[in-house]
């Protein structure tokens, strides 16, 4: 849930509920280290329109950062072609520079102030498909199944760490620090990791969120980057 | 709960835990958009430490973020203290210029690896008390209390919804966003907001993590910053 919740919706559906239905989508923000970081931004973003990757997703962006929301399946694939290229884009157009991504991944939470998403069926997780683009990254990275008044209570630790199994078998998911997994490997895989063990989670929890932190090109390992 | 619960080490006492017993601490990533990020960075980092705001705290630095771990009491305010320091020291040194910091806040999962908290008593919420920096932010803030196999399904909606009117009687939980509640007003104030509601949450939910996107001197409100 967000911290937006002051008032109630309820949609109640016995389908499988759109991408636009599920509020599946993210928040991103993109921070090339340089002077010329808004040139770099805003060009990242002009090129993921281009190449079509903002097909199927509304687009907004404000001062802090840039919602992408998923109007359109396959919902997790759009979401990671289009992580995965503005990064990508940013980092190209910073000349490789440090260029750091925050992004948060949300399902089951459609609206901008609360509503309690009632459905008796969830989205299946379909596999996400990325090419890779030749950047290593590294990142920190955060599972969050949502504690809300409809849980049951039930442990669904088997199937969060069945998840980080599954991250952990592709080889991105490397070791645990304070509050995140680490995760390395090219841009694409990072980001198809996060996003597949989300969407595993989400076959079973409504509401799942995921923070990355993805940092590419760090000159340093002894800064905060 | 983080990502990384692959193990089960149980926590069982009937008092209120300490801070480091109850994993009360942050991570945070600074983003000086400009080419001497290093030198800001890494500054920035000595500041609060000259500044004596590391006090009573463990940090450690990797190529990602800084884990800042609170030892002693009062938990909230010497994190609030901390993260406001180094946000404003990175501001001053990049001579004003655009700054954003990633902030992540749990409490309630001690390990690095997984542990099931069952405390009885939970820490109480203290006040937080931080001067003003002069310098005004505006943050994208989202508070999660988090679903687990202890959890009892009761509806703590009245919980977060007192934090969150406690934002807005501040006068810094200004609007709601996609996945976000938006903060404006001085750091301090942003971030004495979002860590009081937090650690409010916390005194009814074991297990609490919050993420804010922090940013200053943003030069446009048209680009993803």
């Amino acid at each position: 849930m967000s911290t937006t919740q002051q008032t109630a919706t309820t949609h109640d559906t016995a389908r499988v509920p759109s991408p636009q239905e599920h509020g599946i989508g993210a928040r991103v923000s993109i921070h090339p280290h340089c002077d010329d970081f808004v040139e770099v931004i805003v060009g990242a973003l002009d090129d993921v329109e281009t190449a079509g990757l903002t097909d199927g997703l509304t687009i907004e962006t404000d001062e802090v950062s840039t919602y992408v929301g998923v109007r359109e399946t396959p919902a997790e694939e759009r979401l990671a072609r289009y992580l995965t290229g503005v990064i990508a884009a940013a980092t190209r157009r910073s000349d490789g520079g440090h260029v750091v991504a925050h992004i948060l991944l949300s399902r089951g939470c459609p609206c901008v102030r609360s509503c309690d998403v009632t459905t008796t069926e969830l989205p299946s997780a379909a596999p996400v498909d990325v090419e890779a683009t030749g950047i290593p990254a590294v990142a920190h990275w955060a599972l969050y199944p949502l504690l809300e008044g409809t849980s049951d209570g039930a442990d669904h630790m088997p199937l969060i760490k069945a998840a980080i199994e599954a991250a952990q078998r592709r080889g991105t998911a490397t070791s645990a620090t304070h509050y995140a997994t680490r995760l390395n490997g090219d841009v694409a895989e990072v980001l198809a990791t996060a996003i597949s063990a989300w969407a595993l989670v989400g076959t079973e929890i409504p509401h799942v969120v995921s923070h990355l932190t993805v940092s590419v090109g760090s000159p340093t390992a002894g800064a905060a980057q």
